[in-house]
């Protein structure tokens, strides 16, 4: 493994309980009953716990979306045209895509990564250019990538968030973008989980029964023709990954690394996850799992990662979406536990003794 | 009934299908798979519906939190003591309750309304003095309240919701806060829904199991004494309700003849929903259900009311916490369909003939 990676590996260290414990009984002192502002209440000590902080903050705000193309939309699985990833890359520079609104709306940057675009995209002050190829081979003739590739992939997403954990940066969410990624996404959830194929296979951005039969038959071909190893998440990652999923599996290592809490995204970031998680356990602690996707893989994927997504909403459209609404949530569950006033400060009455 | 109830339930009109149509044609058109923004798309073309607007916007938006007492806590149903409810008051004044935290973070104004406190409290610029008593009696004896009272607790939220209309209002969420109101609302969920008082009664703030079972006795003792009839809900609502829930009923009336959303909270704002939506059965179009609270009665609800909450997780404070949360995915849906581009101004490929 790459001297990077392995580094960044060891930087991950367990949850700082002190703060933690400071955060929880901060909450108990809160002008509220015990409790009741639930999940909220528990990620403000998770939050504590990853910043190392007793109060955590939630400033600085970041969505890294990681775009690339996929050798497998060869096959015909995907609904929409290979030029869409490229299109939508530049729809994102513009402003105009589904991210870019509620990045607003929750007052996040998007950084957006070229990690594999198969096309040579004109320079903007928004786009971080780190192709590690043209796209991905075709999965279903042979691996994805090389194994380098693969770390490359990984060593970029760590670089890149770096980067921004310079700018100035308490929270980061992962988005992606690539035509053909739900493919991926569904192969390495198949090998990761030990899942059949068809369970974690969905229609991605829409294909129609016959279509979907087709992707599933895509993807057992690619699992039979590259054997990868469920023990050995780079040998997964290169065989049906992508560079995007890599790359996602490296903004979480490092972020992770950097105390930075992850919001994960939908199903390609869950892809990332597993494989992210298998190179650390340890990492699972600093996810917060945005929401359940529509896709049908990604309904395992919190039991697998034991994660618990904070919403629901029938969302499936990546991009790191979902990603942007965790992270307005997560900096709700900040304000509370700073804001809020305690029954000291109020002069509100604690409760009876229990149970009188 | 009075005039003012009468003319209010006349003006509650079915939603704008040609909006609705209108805005679910802009989604199909907007640079991402049909359908994949899920629960957000759905409910844009209801707040098209709404408004009256192909795109509708949510910018101004507020908070009505109404504040009471009730006199069934002399039966100790509660972890907390009654003075709770006017130092609530005063913290939501001076800021520092979670509902202050959570809509100042989504941009909501809030109003508080003391509908039925039973001390005198201090004016303040931020507090609407609107008491139609002392506190509601003690329904285990007799009524709660006269059904004149009743009638005027629904006004008041009218009114209350007519005067934010004249500044400015897009959306609004409800809110509660009384010491002893969740011993009311599962009294009205019972008889609206015909459900055992056991199954529809709760914890709320923190009570421990023996005074859990005390607290569905006192329930049932004043169902018994007071034979509330499910046909009428303001007979409902006189003989069990509180001053709250009969102001957030008329917030919801009032809004939807406005045509403003309503966002409505948990288990309070459910309780007052029964009894809305049992006078005006349009107005189930009008309402937005934030969330599911931890309460066990607020399970029922949404089945019961016909919504689907947005939110699950395990929240159960009221003050509107949950309305605020509601408040910020109704905008982030109306900004997707008015802010992302199309699939035509930003030059991406639509998709493949379906099924090809």
């Amino acid at each position: 493994m790459a001297e990077r990676l392995s580094n960044i590996l060891e930087m991950i260290k367990p949850l700082d309980e002190r703060a933690m414990a400071a955060a929880r009984a901060r909450q108990d002192t809160l002008t509220k009953p015990q409790g009741s502002l639930g999940r909220l209440e528990e990620l403000s000590v998770q939050l504590a716990g990853i910043q190392g902080k007793p109060i955590p903050q939630i400033r600085h705000k970041a969505i890294i979306t990681m775009a690339s193309d996929h050798g497998v939309v060869a096959e015909g699985v995907s609904a929409y045209p290979k030029e869409v990833t490229t299109q939508m890359v530049y729809n994102f520079l513009g402003g105009g895509a589904g991210i870019n609104v509620i990045a607003r709306q929750v007052g996040a940057r998007i950084i957006v990564v070229d990690i594999g675009v198969a096309t040579e995209l004109e320079p903007s002050p928004q786009l971080l250019s780190r192709k590690v190829g043209f796209g991905t081979k075709n999965m279903a003739l042979g691996p994805a990538m090389t194994r380098e590739q693969a770390v490359t992939a990984i060593e970029t997403g760590i670089e890149v968030v770096a980067g921004e954990v310079a700018k100035g940066l308490d929270i980061v969410g992962t988005g992606d973008i690539g035509i053909g990624n739900t493919t991926a996404s569904s192969a390495i959830c198949a090998v990761m989980t030990g899942s059949p194929v068809a369970e974690v296979t969905g229609r991605g951005t829409g294909i129609a029964d016959k279509q979907l039969l087709h992707k599933i038959e895509v993807i057992e071909r690619a699992l039979a023709v590259n054997h990868p190893d469920p023990d050995q998440p780079l040998d997964v990652l290169a065989k049906v990954g992508g560079f995007e999923i890599g790359g996602l599996a490296g903004v979480m290592l490092g972020g992770a690394a950097h105390r930075i809490p992850v919001v994960i995204d939908g199903f390609i970031s869950g892809a990332a996850a597993l494989i992210a998680t298998a190179l650390s356990p340890k990492l699972k602690d600093f996810l917060i799992a945005a929401h359940v996707s529509a896709e049908p893989g990604h309904r395992l994927l919190p039991q697998h990662l034991g994660l618990k997504p904070l919403l629901d909403l029938g969302m499936r459209l990546g991009e790191g979406t979902g990603a942007a609404l965790g992270i307005f949530l997560a900096e709700t569950a900040a304000r509370v536990l700073a804001e809020m006033a305690t029954f000291a400060e109020a002069g509100v009455s604690e409760r009876d003794e229990p149970g009188s």
